[in-house]
């Protein structure tokens, strides 16, 4: 007898992970056309950024759209990175979830698998057309096709030569439709324009689709700090963590598989530890329990530990990101703060850095229709992050700040700029395609904490400006009377007036000189528009 | 020689679908404690809705959610429907991307082979516990226990026994940590609220973990319309889905392959098409090319179709969304719309239908923080979406109609309620989690457009309740100034100020009556603040 569960269920299938992103390509950031063709150059370039940096090359990136019929286009992205070996280069490229990323302790840009196949993925379902890849690696050098298997998520490689390259590295070319060139916000110039600015040690040209070129190159000659693969910091591991990293070790004991597993875990940690847990830290990792790893992570909580290793993390750094600042916005003011590193979820290690910038340049940008007042520029792992504003941690964290606190009255409405980047070996993307960090906790008082900060250091120039504008205003006001004045009294006392007006003037001007003194001393200000400071109280 | 790229390839791996989201579990809707819970519910639920629904069973869903300790419940789920074979249970439960739903063209509310398993994943790696089944099929009743094996994304089923249960169906039970119960717009609560109002046919009871039993009894005896299994429509289909579906196919001919695989395709159809493409639609479909698909597609365009078979969508229904607003929001009136079906990419038809509720409870609810003034409610499938509002498709559509031209000044400050639920075959979700519908153009642009047809049915409204708060605010001047008047009129004449008092009265109630009448006759008017309207024009 057959159950109407049997009958059901007879259409029970397991499909491929290349299979759903087919089906729900909008959840890789393809959806709308000008969105899906930034998100392809957004992978390539971080692809690229990321392999040369662990090659340790300081990067040339060139990045060509061509404009091939309509919502039809070709990319290319050439660098001069390590290349990728003959024998890898179809699962590099054409395999979702397969990469050298996903398994490393290591702050990379990419981190998932995903995105390099997934431009193979969404050329070939848009235009039929394979990826055509050239590669030299200095071992080898050859061009080929390649395309997914998408029911086995497989890659396909064909017409592969070995040629001679007139370059080192890595070029992939596409073509793609469904998508669209746009000179807006959240296009591809925009995108290279601040990945130049978060990585200053690129260079990066751009040859846009009316046959424009746009040079990007790099303000420093040093590479930044090698990445570096970390062990996970006990703070904040979650008992399945333990439990995974415990089963699959090779030490003897809990003991030595702690020590070995995780930083900071030193043999004096281990005997405090003993004392507050119930079980033998001598036995063999491959039977530690559930309970006993809740008992542990409890127990970590309650030890004082060393913070994780700074190294394993690489910010912009406050020196760039101020450059950073003056050459996106201009602004008047600028206030940067770089703060230490945190610990979240499974011990991982983040650094927040913020920057907020005032006046001048600050808050509008030009072809920015969307924000009239503050804007907030977001970075993860010094890459842009253009989309789904609305639900990333950095957007939240910052609108939850009380602006009023440090002297923005209307956080929408005033000239200010609000840069973060967010550095960690593992960034909680809130989804596939990378574009928003999900709302942890930690992260968002952590990014509340930094920007904050670098807001009490942008409060005392706002009020100075308030003073001096107030100062400003009434000795427009005083200077529209004394012509008024100067007749009046020159009526009283017989004087003449064109010399009452005069002495008048010059006694005003001195009294109000100072406040609208340019100040070029202070390192923070730009231009000439500083005030002095103190002196405002005068005024009053 | 080794080159740098074989060094760094060295490390290249290929990773499970199971071990990205447990890396990536946030993507999923597990972020945030109350969320975490919240989305456990929604993933259980639904899989009973839509069990049922196949199986033509008046649902009975019981809910139990309870404390276990710190940020951590017991969630159980029990349906009335057909139950899971035996020898499937583990791949249905434990193994993500594998399902019933996702390969069929039919109306369901899950549809990707994740909901459920995701909950699996989710208990083990937060308290290391697997999920507790048991379930009648009517051929076999059994209970077991489910994990995952991670690395491999495949089940692990222990404890099984043959058991005789007291009821028909499913019962999942798990133990989950980092989550939280709360009683909000986000919590389970007014997540089963909502799924009971957009699904009248089922009956839903919830225990709180305080204890506390809530019951939704179903309102209607009837089942929805059965989903239907369609075939894809021509308009709005992509290449690659046309190459994919004629390779697959075993029809003889092109022309064949296109009758038998897509809705609408008639002979009459063919011999059109035969016209606008330049190869033989009797070649084998297997022989179709990326171009020749490209060449059909353009075809497709210019040929006149029938729109697609209703039957596939099944909507809530107007006479359902209204009571269902009447019930969430009792609001002083409402005005629903539903749409004919629409066609977005794939050959993908949709339905959206729309209500807005004015004045009563519309706008502002209690416990709704967020919101000041207008709110607008989702769902998608009749599934109710609580999360990632800003990114919606609804919540955008919504926000850019220009509101004053249906008399709402400020949508944000103003008593308005707006409810919309899309229906089709394929929600094209922004993310894994299923809480926000992309922003597909077509899908904004009909959601728009029903929204608009259903302001328009409050335009009228709330401009007879602005000119009867007009009247009524004359008439209460002029009954300010009556008993002054009688007064003056008294010393003038010599009659007495009472009788003068009460005559002027009577004579400003004769003018001002029918402004004031409750209005009883109007169907789509609740309660009796309704104004009868034209009357209006005398009182100005």
């Amino acid at each position: 007898m057959e159950s109407i569960a049997d009958e059901l269920f007879k259409e029970f299938k397991e499909n491929s992970i290349a299979e759903f992103f087919r089906k729900n390509r909008q959840m890789l950031g393809y959806a709308g056309k000008v969105r899906s063709l930034t998100t392809i150059v957004h992978e390539y370039v971080t692809n690229s950024l990321d392999a040369t940096e662990e090659a340790r090359i300081l990067p040339e990136i060139r990045v060509e759209v061509r404009e091939m019929g309509e919502d039809r286009y070709s990319v290319l992205v050439r660098d001069n990175g390590p290349g990728i070996p003959k024998n890898i280069v179809g699962k590099a490229l054409a395999s979702i979830l397969a990469g050298t990323k996903f398994h490393r302790y290591m702050q990379q840009r990419g981190q998932q698998g995903i995105g390099a196949s997934s431009c193979t993925l969404f050329a070939q379902i848009t235009t039929g057309k394979p990826i055509h890849v050239r590669s030299s690696t200095g071992r080898e050098s050859y061009e080929c096709d390649i395309s997914i298997d998408i029911k086995a998520n497989k890659p396909v490689v064909s017409n592969t030569k070995d040629v001679s390259l007139e370059f080192r590295g890595l070029e992939v070319y596409g073509e793609f439709a469904d998508v669209k060139y746009e000179n807006s916000e959240h296009g591809i110039f925009e995108y290279i324009r601040r990945t130049a600015l978060a990585n200053p040690h690129a260079s990066i040209s751009l040859l846009d689709p009316t046959g424009k070129e746009y040079a990007f190159p790099r303000s420093v000659n040093t590479m930044p700090k090698k990445p570096k693969v970390v062990k996970p910091h006990p703070l904040g591991l979650e008992p399945g963590d333990l439990v995974e990293f415990a089963h699959r070790s090779e030490s003897r004991r809990i003991s030595s598989f702690l020590m070995d597993t995780f930083s900071r875990v030193s043999n004096t940690k281990i005997n405090e530890l003993r004392q507050l847990v119930n079980f033998d830290l001598s036995k063999s990792p491959k039977e530690l329990t559930w309970q006993e790893a809740e008992e542990l992570i409890k127990a970590f909580k309650s030890v004082k530990w060393v913070a994780p290793e700074f190294d394993s993390v690489s910010p912009i750094g406050g020196k760039y990101l101020e450059l950073a600042m003056k050459n996106i916005i201009n602004p008047e003011f600028i206030s940067v703060v770089e703060r230490k590193p945190k610990v979240f979820r499974g011990g991982i290690p983040f650094v927040v850095e913020a920057a907020i910038a005032y006046g001048g340049g600050a808050g509008r940008k030009s072809g920015e229709g969307e924000e009239a007042g503050g804007n907030i520029i977001r970075f993860a792992n010094k890459v842009p992050l253009l989309f789904d504003s609305s639900i990333c941690a950095i957007t939240y964290a910052v609108r939850s700040i009380d602006w009023k606190r440090y002297g923005i009255k209307d956080f929408e409405q005033e000239p200010v700029s609000v840069l973060v980047n967010v550095s960690s070996v593992f960034i909680p993307y809130s989804g596939v395609g990378k574009q928003a960090i999900a709302q942890e906790n930690t992260i968002i008082d952590e990014i509340k904490l930094a920007v904050m900060d670098a807001a009490r250091g942008i409060q005392r120039y706002i009020s100075n400006v308030r003073s001096r504008s107030l100062a400003e205003s009434k000795y427009k006001t005083i200077m529209r009377y004394i012509t008024q004045l100067s007749g009046d009294l020159s009526e009283l006392t017989g004087s003449k007036q064109e010399i009452l007006e005069e002495k008048l003037k010059r006694l005003v001007d001195t009294k109000y000189k100072k406040l609208f003194e340019t100040d070029e001393q202070s390192g923070s200000t730009q231009g000439g528009q500083g005030a002095s400071g103190d002196e405002s109280k005068e005024a009053s």
